[in-house]
């Protein structure tokens, strides 16, 4: 066993350096959508799948999908997925490590000659980042039956629209509907994915189950005080928006630190602010989390009436323009535990914790069920940044896991 | 008396409303330093004060100074000034008002024949606003003998320097220092000026006795956090700069507030924010303002021992530049027991207040004593704005104050 998991964790890494040479900006990656290097990246995809025995294609919207075959193909499906592209100046796990860890599992069901009853299809999703279109899950999103057509108008920052881009990559954007899987074709879901964040560092495990992927609520805050002069303005006749906003931020902070919500002022500015104005006009945004949307509402009920307080105390208009409401995406209990009772034969703690940012899973939601496994990051749980890290170990751990829940699920 | 006070009081706001008429930027209020409305309103304002029976001239830097002699012309002087040049889209009393009403004194006094022991000088100042060249009192710096000579490099916005604008004018920046008065010539230098705050409006009263023209503290403060997911970093793992900010912007304030000071934060940024994204860096500015240096420095050193605090406790680095520390100008007892008395004799009660804003008077600090009295700001005390007014009535009471403190000058 000490063996196959050196091979596990070696075999993944290595897949993730060689996939990280296809990038728009060497030394560095960068991989967007539809770009000589995520072409690149699909095509070295393609041949690892085909190599590990799978009947491989890429599709009409660039995903690489590999099936390892049921002994019955009319079985049906359990998908393994995760997406390829990067954000720029990407790490090289982000997305990737779910890719290269099912591979692993696949090269060594298909060197033992191991079938599983049912078909495995590993997709390497060809866009989740949003980056080249601003849309993300382009690619699951075909797979799950709920792409966009509005999508395809969507245009880069060199104007060119996401049709004319898959037209130029010899697709047809009128195949795409054909991609939807079926519900009763699919028996579930799963992703193996880097937590993006610092708690399984924290707490010293390699692993965790995924609760749920969280709920969203975004609002774009703007308060109107009175601009005045910072000398000849008594302090106690002033309307300042920044001292509101202040008062925002800081119950932003504390309601949702009480309750484990993540809360954020990602954007806070006094437009054309001076040293010497009382500020008259304060911008923010709000970015509320959770894997309970019943805590999320809450808090951003009482978010909202604060905002109303903090307008009455000091005589400011505050307006607060909702732009995203996005319920929370629960995981299977059953595809949890089925996790959990792997990590447990692995002799590690379960630990379970919600996922704060969205991933291809959600668009699996309601589709089939839905199960997702996080790998520690390293240095702090840092991502879509070059210093992310997995240890090679944690990857190996990951592969058993996932092939210890292929092989006893029912 | 009744009659009297109408009289200046109307002939002040119409000597307002006629030097008004003199600007860039019709029909608004523009008149700044060396363009054509500016020479225009310096032109009549010599006309003004020629007719009012004074010697005038235009000086090198532009000032338009009357004499009002005195019987004995080797007397000293006592000096009223205020300057003429004004913001971009101004109000017509900042600045004229302490012109205007110093004219119908003299005009009272020359149309009574009252000569007063002592030469009455009254000086519009060319310069005090800082719009064009970005340096402020350069018209009474230079009658106060401080002028700097680093000016005559400063380019305006079209890449005219201060020194060629004089030349251009016929001027010989060579003669300024000539311009300076000496020290044992004057007896008093005399201020009427709008609060430009809301004081005196929300206390009911038409004037102030100016205490001091409060000293500044300015900082430039930039805060390092860790920049992260807004929904895979836990609250407790963050370092977030706005949130800093946010405390550091409720202190100055409260700490301020308690103590009677001018505190601001006016401008307060995140570089690059996103609402998804925790901020990892933040900026703001600091304006500190009292007309009690003791009561400012104790704040100053609060605010920063509080900023500390903040980059302890929340694991982010601040770093707090100064930018400015001018000590605060104190107004001479003498002549504030003189405008009180004058005020009282009026029938009205005695208010003093600091001045929040700088004023031409700062220049004659040490080299004669400074008297400033306020007018009251209607519309809410609003300045540098067309909304900016004056009650004529509180004009009239103000040139009454004033000629009954030149009448019982010692």
């Amino acid at each position: 066993m000490a063996g196959a998991a050196a091979d596990f964790g070696a075999r993944a890494m290595a897949l993730a350096e060689r996939l990280a040479q296809h990038t728009e900006t060497p030394p560095g990656l960068s991989c967007t959508y539809f770009s000589a290097a995520h072409r690149a990246a699909a095509a070295d995809l393609a041949a690892l799948m085909h190599a590990a025995g799978m009947e491989t294609r890429i599709d009409a919207v660039g995903n690489v999908a590999g099936r390892y075959a049921a002994k019955d193909k009319t079985a049906r499906a359990v998908m393994v997925g995760s997406h390829y592209d990067t954000v720029l100046n990407a790490g090289k796990y982000d997305g990737r490590l779910g890719i290269v860890v099912a591979l692993t599992v696949v090269e060594h069901l298909a060197r033992a000659g191991e079938r599983l009853p049912y078909n495995l299809d590993v997709v390497a999703f060809s866009e989740e980042e949003g980056v080249r279109f601003s849309a993300s899950y382009i690619g699951s999103s075909a797979i799950a039956g709920r792409f966009d057509p509005g999508f395809l108008e969507l245009r880069d920052t060199r104007g060119i629209s996401l049709g004319d881009a898959l037209r130029q990559a010899g697709s047809d954007p009128a195949t795409i509907p054909a991609l939807a899987r079926r519900k009763d074709d699919l028996a579930a879901y799963l992703e193996v994915h880097i937590e993006q964040g610092p708690v399984l560092l924290d707490s010293d495990q390699p692993l965790g189950v995924v609760t749920a992927i969280a709920g969203n609520s975004r609002y774009n805050v703007s308060i109107d005080g009175v601009a005045g002069h910072a000398g000849t303005v008594p302090m106690a006749f002033r309307h300042d928006a920044a001292a509101a906003a202040a008062e925002i931020v800081l119950f932003v902070e504390s309601r949702c630190n009480r309750t484990g919500l993540a809360g954020t002022v990602g954007r806070l500015a006094v437009p054309d602010g001076a040293i010497n104005v009382v500020p008259g006009r304060c911008e923010l945004s709000l970015d509320i989390r959770s894997g309970d949307d019943v805590l999320r509402k809450a808090a951003v009920a009482d978010i909202l009436t604060e905002i109303d307080a903090v307008a009455r105390r000091r005589g400011v208009g505050i307006a607060a323009t909702p732009v995203l409401d996005a319920r929370a995406v629960p995981c299977s209990p059953r595809l949890q535990d089925a996790l959990a009772s792997a990590i447990a034969r692995e002799g590690l703690p379960v630990q379970r914790l919600p996922s704060g940012a969205g991933h291809d899973a959600v668009m699996f939601d309601g589709l089939t069920e839905i199960g997702m496994l996080f790998v520690r990051c390293g240095n702090g749980g840092v991502s879509h940044n070059p210093r992310e890290t997995v240890a090679a170990a944690d990857a190996g751990i990951a592969a058993r896991v996932l092939l210890d829940v292929l092989r006893n699920f029912q």
